[in-house]
């Protein structure tokens, strides 16, 4: 295992453990921190852990068990490492595991929250994938999709309890046809924009496992840069905790 | 037939004859009108027409052979009325039928644009329907539904062209799972806020029929007031033309 950085996300005071050449946490990672309710006690998954950055800082929002799925031994090293360092061993537990043998490990129906960062490009969408082999599967659906995504969350979750899932608009339609599919129904959805003239770069969801129909609620956006290139203030008090 | 109002949608110069006991256009309209971007020259369909305000107005925007499509002999009585009094005649071509017998008057696979503002509400989201007949028609789906909207839309365009639809955001995940189902592909989608601090009222959608992967565009959003209450620019350009 190799640490060349250490960072907080703002707001948590927890320290990520990250080896920057393999994967390193950023604005989508921060943004879907923010944008999740766990709930107080109970418990809490995060799938596609990485290198863990989303699921550890929740335990500056909740003293909810949290458990860490991620496939990949170089970034669950990093995540356990982390757990350590922070002193977090008997809240936070780590899976190295495939998603597809999650249920060795955790019941269905028994989890009240699932925060999800996926892999974002499909294989066809580029030809080539130049990048290294762990920064592959962590962008790209070599070793999931969405169905095996979204298919997990709905097994873990309790009814009507609330996933939070962060994705690129381009795969809105895939990604909401599929929820429907697999019973998950949107309740909140906003969209990110480095502007507010700009196309949106990325969607937060606020899904929940029910039979209702549900309806959803557009929030107003979270612009990042104002006129003047400046963080906004909402943007700031997220990126910069003030 | 009852007429006791003409109106006119900003920039395009027709008059709609509309009875407003019936139902009148909306903001709805006029903001779909402007997304709308119809072929040249072809067919152009106008599904769920009501009094025709926008297949009338596409008129302003296009050489095409426009159809409306309406239901309801009221509505449709009056959409015959304005192409008259437009001295459209020979543009502009009136279907007063059920949209599931579309097919005896124009053939699949022959369309070139559509535009469409479906019935938004569910017969279950109100207990009581208060509104007359015609105009519970109009916003409800008493008689028709997401699914034979879209398999109509499906069923005349051609390959790669493309469909206008106004909807309601509270209905998105529904309405981009049907979509899916039926082989359109949304490309470009656009939310319209009150304010830019509120939830969003409607949604504008530009679909395609494609096999190919889409990528979905979420445009800027359209705001309709600034923080002073007055129409910002961009509306106060589409609904009073300047």
């Amino acid at each position: 295992m190799s640490i060349n950085s250490q960072d907080i996300i703002s707001n948590s005071g927890i320290i990520i453990n990250q080896d920057k050449k393999l994967y390193s946490f950023n604005l989508d990672t921060i943004l879907l921190y923010n944008f999740a309710k766990p709930v107080k006690k109970g418990k809490v998954v995060d799938l596609c852990a990485g290198n863990g950055a989303i699921g550890l800082s929740l335990a500056a929002k909740t003293k909810a068990q949290i458990y860490l799925v991620e496939i990949q031994k170089e970034l669950a090293d990093l995540a356990q490492q982390s757990i350590v360092d922070n002193h977090l061993t008997e809240q936070i537990h780590l899976i190295n595991d495939d998603l597809k043998n999650v249920q060795q490990y955790l019941n269905h129906d028994t989890i009240d929250t699932i925060v999800c960062n996926p892999p974002y490009f499909k294989l066809d969408e580029q030809t080539s994938i130049k990048e290294n082999q762990v920064l592959a599967i962590a962008r790209h659906e070599l070793k999931t999709n969405l169905t095996d995504i979204l298919s997990t969350i709905k097994m873990l979750l309790k009814e009507n309890s609330h996933a939070f899932i962060v994705y690129r608009p381009e795969r809105l339609s895939e990604l909401l046809s599929v929820m429907t599919s697999q019973r998950l129904q949107p309740k909140r959805m906003r969209f990110v924009r480095s502007t507010a003239t700009k196309d949106a770069n990325l969607v937060l969801l606020d899904v929940t496992k029910t039979v209702k129909t549900a309806s959803l609620k557009v929030e107003p956006d979270l612009v990042i840069y104002d006129q003047n290139h400046q963080l906004t203030k909402e943007a700031s008090k997220i990126i910069n905790g003030k």
